[in-house]
C-alpha cells in the first residue's frame, strides 16, 4: 500500500483528450461503494459525468487549489476529462451528516486509489459554485456535496516534509511542480501519558 | 484494489494473544499521514496504545456494533491487542471540522488498507464514553474523536446484497459469521438527466 498511498496525491491538469470510459468509472464507484459505513447507513450515490460537452457544462462552477491565489485552474486542453458527483441520499442517512462526511473520506480514498492503479488522477472538489446542482434534475433527498475530478495527470506532485511546521500551504514552483508540505510522522504521534495511574 | 478493498472489512473479534509491535503501528499511522487533506491542514494526531494492561484500560469504555443488540463486544481472549487513538488537533484545522472528519475517513482507510495487507483487521469506534479522554494528559487543543481497534481477526465476515434494499442492518448467523448487506452498484448510481438544455 505504501507505493499506490504515496502516488496518490490531488492532480489538478489532466490530458484532457484521453477520454474515461463509462465502464472505467463504474469500477471506481464500485470501490466507493464497498468503503466501511457508519451503522452500514451507505448514504453515497454517485453521478458520472463524462464527454466533452457535459464536462464543459460542469467546469465553470468549480473552484481550484485555494493557495494558489494566481491560477485560477486549468487551461483548456489540461481540463478534467470526467467527473463523478457525490451525492448524499438524505434518506439514507443513519446517522449525523458529519459520519456521512466520514464514509465519503473512506470511500473517495478507495475510489482515488483504485483510479491512480489505473494511471488516473484525481481532485476532490468541495468549493463549487452550488448552483451547479441545478443543472441537473435531483431529488430533494438528493444533496450534491462533492465533485472529483478525473483525467490523466499532466502534472507532477512531489511530498515534501515542510522547513516551518506550521506553513502547509502547496506551492507551485518555476517549473509548474506542485510541491505539497506534509508533517512529519513524528509531529504526528502523541505518546501516551496517563493521567489516572494504575490502582 | 478491488481484492485488497473487498478484504478491508471491519472485525470485531480478534486473536488477542496476536500482539501488534509499536513499528508495525506506526507504519500504519504513516499510512494514514500520506492521505489527502482539505486545504492540507493535516489536522490529525495519532496515540498508540498497546500492551495488555493499557489495552485492558482503555477497553471498557468502548461500544461495539450497535445492530447486534445481544452482543456486548468481544469476550477476553478476542479482544483487541492495540488501538489507535485519533485525537484532532485544533490548533491545525484550517476549515470546519467536517472537512477534518472527511479527512479521518480518508486517513483511516489508508490505515485499514495497510493493515489488511498485514493481515491485521480493524473497527473503528466512534461510540466510546467520552471519559475515556480523561484517562490520558491532552492538550486542550487535541480532541478523542475516534479510536481504532486492531488486531488479527479472529471472525469472518461476508459481504452480502441485502434482499431489501432499505434494510441495511449487519447480522451475525448461527455459526457466528458476520453478514454485511450492501446496497448494490446500481442502487449508487445517479443518471445524468440535466434541468438546463444545451443553448
Amino acid at each position: 500500500m505504501q507505493e499506490i498511498v504515496t502516488k496518490t496525491r490531488t492532480f489538478r491538469r489532466f490530458v484532457e483528450k484521453e477520454l474515461l470510459s463509462t465502464a472505467t468509472l463504474q469500477e471506481l464507484i464500485d470501490l466507493a461503494r464497498l468503503g466501511g459505513s457508519a451503522r452500514n447507513g451507505q448514504p453515497w450515490q454517485y453521478m458520472i459525468v463524462n464527454g466533452h460537452d457535459l464536462c464543459a457544462r460542469i467546469f465553470p462552477y468549480l473552484g481550484w487549489a485555494g493557495y494558489l491565489s494566481d491560477w485560477h485552474g486549468p487551461v483548456a486542453g489540461e481540463r478534467p476529462s470526467a467527473y463523478i458527483l457525490c451525492l448524499l441520499n438524505k434518506n439514507r442517512l443513519k446517522g449525523p451528516e458529519s459520519e456521512a462526511q466520514f464514509d465519503l473520506g473512506i470511500a473517495t480514498q478507495n475510489l482515488l486509489l483504485g483510479a491512480m492503479e489505473r494511471k488516473i488522477g484525481g481532485c476532490r472538489i468541495g468549493a463549487f459554485n452550488p448552483k451547479l446542482a441545478s443543472l441537473f434534475k435531483l431529488a430533494d433527498h438528493q444533496h450534491l456535496s462533492l465533485v472529483i475530478a478525473l483525467g490523466k495527470p499532466n502534472e507532477t506532485v512531489i511530498l515534501e516534509q515542510g522547513k516551518d511546521e506550521e506553513d502547509i500551504r502547496y506551492w507551485r514552483d518555476e517549473h509548474g511542480v506542485h510541491h505539497v508540505p506534509k508533517r512529519s510522522l513524528e509531529s504526528c504521534l502523541v505518546d501516551v501519558e496517563l493521567l489516572v495511574p494504575y490502582s
